[in-house]
């Protein structure tokens, strides 16, 4: 058995040199009908083991049965991939705008007309997604007499693709960084199938990001749909995964990580994977604290990403110029989420993130 | 006379190499009383026309009759101004974090409470300015165990600095720009005391930046005073003034730049100096529009800032590779605000800005 | 009459992305045998005026009768054009090595056999052309084992290309600069007849440069003919032109930079359009001085690019914060060349760039 | 026993604020006569390891009788340990001028006339330390006209310090790197008292870097001195340590690497620490092999500095987009020198550095 994969391009935008950046969508629809899965990666130009995991898994759901479709885009913003300066990639930002790709994504949610759609014939949840696409398509072409900002391009490209999907998942990466997984709170439960270690429960707002995008208008359907009882079925899921660091490829890392990927998939019966049950830490947002350094200096990581730390730990020397070494303590118990990937800082860049322990 | 200069050293922050970077401040103190006015340039590291205003301004206060007091600072954000590469400064953004060094003031409002401040005895004014002063600080310190992040350390010094004046002065330029303001609704009469020959009236709301920060408490404490028909005097005032392009220093149009600021204060009756009185175009923020190209390529730019463009006129050719040069055109008439420094853009980058005609 | 253009696409490299970035180069062949003419524009990426200058010449060259034959490049370094920095390009440098990308250049005189050469059958030029083009690609094919650095695969891909050149023209232009030209010293009277008002004489030895890869190997093989008394002809040449200020573009300007280069290859028979003749300040490299400036602090130019200074007039204002403002002098009579594009500026950083008189 | 330790401020530059950034040095006077030991690191901004060596040695020589002196400098460009750009440091290159930091230092020995110096009286050594000084100076004092350039003030600056060392020891590190050496051909046997695992033999000749300008001038005035059969002593010794990898710090790394530098200079009779003895290898830099990828793309590294490869092991695997993975192999036996701290390439980046064997 082999799956047909269709690759279709798509322009992005063109560089001032003429030369043109499409964007590359493997298309996959499996033998049964399931729900439609929408997986990107290295929206942050920097963040790559995601792409790494999708090579894995195109090559792997060539040989699987499949219960729905998918749209995998593993290089999903090829302006911030090559936006290397000196060793580095600045990928985070637009190289033009300083905006952050990942807080560019529109919420439609107030233009939508929950009755409206409701009224209509025929199965909700595609005449839902449709409703998604029209609004995201009128409100790029709005913008087109004055132009389209190109980081505006790029991310309404992305999300206009997503707005077919049950399922969407944004591969990213943390800069130093153990694995974690960002879900908004309804969806608690449901991502426990996701066995990353550690999931930061965000609430079920629109903040900018393409989960946040994603989840935002399904869950207010979905309420709209339960106060009108009407049969809804399972909820629309999105998450954003952070799979490591950036600037790092692994491939043994990857294969695992295609399989928490699979087992999730499997749990929601798209594809008839072995599913792992792996305990996760699901700790709310606030719990999520970033330490800045209190001085500028050179700073030396005393912790790894993924390490526990008691309240009153060392976490890192400060080594400043002409003066004895600072040690900066845990304010309280907690895991290491990340580190910042240098050993200088200004004062006030964060040096750690952590999730606390209640 | 002179008036006396009083030269303040604030600590901001220290570097990797544990060099300080403070920020300084000029105070003065007219012979009577009168409002408080707070001036700060250079908040974006390359828009330095202001500082070189402030240079000006500051020699000229000395030998004028102050009714009220003066708090001038030339080079707001040293770091923003010290990040240079190449020949160019790039200080829109915190090159830590991405952050547009005008979008991260705190809207202090939703903290406050209006009527335990009007219960309060003495001068409401004096009060308020208290209250507010009392929160941005105590905002800054609960943030004091895990690091206060270093673009934020910078905003909320200066609007710490602010919360005792009752006219507010932020001093910025374009890229290749004319001069322009920005003034919020509910203060379009009172900028026309400002003669830069174009305004753009923004609403009287919170989007992240100083003048908005500044004016949006006191706008909803204005109106709760009105509501409670408590007396209340003049209003409190921010604008951001666009003092032309960045990178460039013009001591001659620095001249009359000052010249608008003594004339505004002076209707105000800070100063006694002579009193401009230019026509100003005031459009609302709706007709600030943004041209971003439909392709890249290189970029010639055929109006100037401050030209008029009738609808159709061509604004700018874009020679793309290989293929037929462009004219775009302007889709309506229209005065040329600013236009983007460099002759070779990104699909999708700004071009140009231009205020329409309604 | 209209003669065909040939284009011809060259591979260079693949981004991270998998996107190719090949080089465009027009090839044309006159009707009449005579000298082939290299001309390469934006080899640094800011410096566009050059491909605007060889886009318009293209056109002009469909309509000409052409004694020889031309290849035009007019944008010689996509990876230098596209890399895009908030607003601006910083095209000078590697973004990968920080290595100038006109200082990359091979001299292959020392591998050269001029002997060998002069005892082969056939004509002397295209036999030493041949000898250059069989050395500089086997010097290529030498790396290919360890791959070949980014930078020199761009900078070998050209000068593989200019090796089968009699004349080779590398348009740059400056920061904020006037028109002025490179010319080696045993060019120096050939040199008169390419119209830009200042020459500056360099040494005709290597230094990396386009022109001196070029002309170096030339010189000293003509040296030798010479010595040998070996019938040679025209010298070879090359030039690089200077056209203006980088981040700009002008049409009205580049059609007189045609202008400039249709009359010098007029005047070598290779095209028969109307000569100019325009006086030119011809000067030793020795008289081309930089000035730094003495402290950081904001810049304010007083002096335009191709105004005459006396010495003792007044250069610029470096503003200096807490301090009265310099003026900073000029040290001898000269001409201002170019200057820094740029209001603030790092203690010792290029401020002007003059040519003395003696 | 406690050695004074002397903290200069030396002057460097001011930046655009009117911040200054000035260098500090540690001199140290040994109680007994003795060479002169001059130890720099961080030259390139990123490459902190030594700095946190010399803050450890500084401590160590408190407690240490020493026969001779000191001068350590632990930041010795602040300028370049400063220029954060988001997590990284650019700091290899200056941000002005793209010159990088240690090709920038002047070879005085074309202006030292050697019979000059040994015509005179005195001591031979200190009268050639002598003219070095004035040579160096005189040359930053001829520039004072147009300004000293930026760079050349901070090479300048501590070339014209270390002219009075015996020994000069300039700490960097590689990107991702294991403990190697630079040392030159003719001190080959001395370097082995340096016991860093690899070292690579470099040409006695200049080329730019702060151990070719300072033993350059000694080596050829000690072969003149030998040629004159005048008593010399012992050779200058100037050597690069690379002490692992950039933007990393590692206290129990830096503890060893201050025991290789105690035990070396004991073996030179200025301390008297225990002496280790560890084998190198000494390869010539033509077996120093940079491996350029054939494409851009994704880089899995598959070998960490430090281990040995055979000839066809696999050293990266180069993850192409729409394409199968390339594995890129070793082309003779060797071992890893460094790779490159990014996980994605453009064709013709540097991947590895490798050290071969014969």
């Amino acid at each position: 058995m082999s799956t047909k994969i269709v690759e279709e391009k798509i322009p992005l935008y063109s560089m001032p040199s003429g030369h043109k950046l499409d964007l590359t969508a493997y298309h996959i629809q499996g033998d049964k009908l399931g729900p439609h899965v929408h997986i990107q990666a290295s929206v942050h130009g920097s963040e790559l083991q995601g792409s790494l995991v999708l090579f894995k898994l195109l090559e792997r759901l060539k040989n699987e049965e499949i219960c729905g479709s998918f749209t995998l885009i593993p290089l999903a913003n090829p302006l911030a991939t090559n936006n290397k300066q000196s060793t580095f990639t600045q990928g985070r930002y637009s190289q033009v705008t300083g905006n952050n790709w990942n807080r560019l994504y529109h919420d439609v949610t107030p233009e939508l007309d929950f009755d409206d759609c409701l009224s209509e014939q025929g199965d909700l949840r595609q005449k839902f997604k449709q409703h998604l696409k029209v609004i995201l398509q009128a409100n790029v072409k709005k913008r087109k007499d004055y132009g389209i900002p190109h980081d505006i391009l790029c991310s309404s490209t992305l999300q206009i693709m997503a707005a077919k999907a049950d399922i969407v998942l944004d591969l990213h990466t943390g800069p130093c960084a153990t694995e974690y997984l960002y879900a908004p709170l309804h969806l608690k439960k449901h991502a426990e199938d996701l066995a990353l270690p550690f999931h930061i429960l965000i609430p079920s707002e629109f903040a900018g990001a393409m989960d946040e995008a994603c989840f935002t208008p399904w869950f207010h359907f979905e309420k709209h749909c339960s106060e009108q009882s009407r049969e809804y079925g399972a909820p629309f899921e999105a998450y954003t995964l952070e799979l490591g660091s950036e600037e790092k490829l692994c491939s043994e890392q990857a294969e695992k990580q295609v399989q928490v990927i699979t087992s999730y998939l499997s749990a929601r019966s798209i594809l008839s994977c072995e599913q792992q049950s792996k305990p996760v830490l699901q700790q709310d947002l606030s719990a999520f604290k970033s330490y800045h350094c209190p001085a500028g200096g050179l700073i030396e990581y005393l912790k790894k990403p993924g390490e526990f730390v008691k309240k009153g730990d060392g976490l890192y020397l400060l080594h400043l110029a002409h003066k004895p070494c600072l040690t900066i303590q845990a304010n309280q118990d907690a895991y290491i989420i990340n580190h910042t990937p240098s050993a200088s800082l200004i004062q006030g860049s964060c040096v750690y993130q952590v999730l606390e322990l209640a």
